[in-house]
């Protein structure tokens, strides 16, 4: 939140659009096998063999999806990356290629463009895949990006979000809610700078919370997990939007109802100490709060021994018959109906 | 732009994220082999076996890349497919799939989403490619449009905009600057609009550039005809910023001259007579005016006879060493270096 009002500002308009993409871009290595052509062309060309590709698209937009107030733009551009890459994991495929689409006002000097495209390279280069396209353009006012992001899998490996049976585990990767706590931390000290601009916030005691909303991690390694553990999970999704409204996902497209123990979620320390400073309930924010970007998914009993005590992994509840409903099940053993209250981006505007 | 007071105002926020996707797109139909699960899962899922597919990108933002004062909104989402369909084609590819994502504000209700969308599944049916996957959210201010499109070609059939040699013939589909013209047109009767709303503006004897401006067609024909033709073009690239600053791309990337034809640029006499009524030269317009979405290529002079005579087909000129420069050559034979004035959409904002 210190602005260096030193900074060197080179306006965008004289590089044009051949000469910004070329410019953000002549770093970028070409990886992947399948990438026959990257940037540079009327498309991309890729080949992909035998195998099956999964393809899937993100826009975020400036003050609806991010606040550069306190959103730095190298963990932005890493963070749009990520969002994506999660889709593919989520498919159980493996990422490849990405395009990356950034629509700028003026405001924007070619500096901040670099360093959005740095942590676009950072996380291009940490999950092994290829910047193959986009389209750079202006906005009349904020920041606008949109990524597709192309992944690869063997035909028997996709999994969708419909293939849940009754009795299947119902298991998420990681811890919830962190995310969702990290921006309340963020939504604070942009109120305390406000006030006070020369306070200088201690975020150290909030460090994994404040980490998991600026600079989150897709679940590459959990793909490769279950492939080591010879695990298929029945259905499988990421967590982007809250627990609650995942979990009825693949229970409308399963055709199946859950069971999900509260005691069973997990939850970092300091998601439950923050939850306590802001009086807030914690079962509530890691049912309901986004951006985890956490896969969750539904396995066979017959793998359970498989995931067992795996550190990555934790069952927290089991799928019924449909007429069952969904359900969270209490601490104090009381059902209570699960309702997607998860984030609606079309309500607030 | 004659507004219909009494219209019905759906507020989109009351379908949510996912209603509102699924409501704009149940009719959507999968026609292509190749998409194995479209809309509603995490990613779509694609299968091409042994072709190669190519991938390209675009971003359309209001007030930058088009005026819903004159643009109606079906025909904006007819053009952005389009726009995307271009590209996929000056690949010598078979456009599939798309992605379409959006960005809105909430000034606008659902049914002006609905026209959106009727626009977007009129081009999907008309050229046959499946819309898999998008997302729907707001924006602060205008209307966003992102689209992906995918498409299939066989190895040895993929085109690049660095083939060309020295000495292959510059062909052009179709007739250029229209498009432009046609913008000119619509700008005038929007500030006539203004002065008086009451005014009829009679677009009759524009009718032809008009509707290069709002509904413009990608050449999925040209693809199938050189095919028919058996012809490969040695270079090829879609002539979206102007016929001068493409024949630029393609003599770059091909590490050659060339040498462009005054007066065999095919010109509709419509856009010769809008370029006198407006005291413009119409060589200026067809070399720097934008959104033709022809096909710009190279062909091998031994391809010749096989052109030769075609309707769709100009040559307009030829390939020289790299050493020779590129030039327009005059009616009055005097060589005029080319520049790229195409549309920056960087510059103006």
């Amino acid at each position: 939140m210190i602005e260096d009002k030193n900074q060197t500002r080179t306006s965008i308009s004289e590089l044009g659009e051949f000469g910004l993409i070329e410019h953000l871009t002549e770093h970028f290595e070409i990886n992947q096998k399948s990438t026959i052509k990257g940037i540079g062309d009327d498309a991309a060309v890729l080949e992909f063999k035998s195998k099956q590709i999964v393809v899937t698209t993100d826009l975020m937009v400036e003050h609806v999806h991010f606040d550069l107030s306190y959103m730095p733009l190298k963990h932005l551009g890493y963070k749009a990356i990520m969002v994506n890459l999660s889709d593919v994991y989520a498919m159980n495929a493996n990422a490849t290629q990405v395009t990356v689409s950034i629509a700028i006002s003026n405001r924007f000097p070619l500096e901040a463009l670099e360093k959005l495209y740095a942590g676009i390279e950072t996380a291009a280069k940490a999950y092994d895949v290829d910047v193959i396209g986009g389209d750079t353009t202006s906005s009349t006012t904020g920041l606008i990006i949109s990524i597709t992001a192309i992944g690869e899998v063997n035909k028997n490996d996709v999994v969708y979000r419909s293939g849940a049976k009754p009795n299947d585990l119902l298991v998420v990767t990681g811890d919830l809610g962190g995310a969702y706590m990290g921006l309340q931390i963020l939504e604070r000290e942009k109120e305390v700078f406000k006030v006070n601009p020369n306070n200088q916030p201690d975020l150290d005691p909030y460090a994994y919370i404040v980490e998991r909303q600026l600079k989150p991690e897709a679940r590459k390694d959990i793909v490769k997990l279950l492939k080591d553990l010879k695990v298929k999970p029945t259905s499988m999704i990421d967590v982007s939007d809250g627990l609650s409204s995942e979990i009825i996902h693949l229970c409308k497209q399963s055709n199946v109802g859950a069971a999900l123990y509260e005691n069973k979620i997990p939850l970092d320390p300091q998601v439950i100490s923050t939850c306590e400073e802001f009086n807030i309930d914690s079962t509530t924010i890691a049912l309901n709060g986004g951006e985890d970007y956490e896969l969750l998914m539904t396995i066979s009993q017959d793998d359970f021994l498989k995931i067992k005590g795996n550190p990555n992994l934790t069952v927290i509840g089991y799928m019924t018959e449909k007429e069952n409903g969904m359900h969270l099940i209490t601490r104090g053993e009381t059902l209570i109906p699960l309702i997607a209250k998860g984030w609606n981006p079309l309500k607030d505007q």
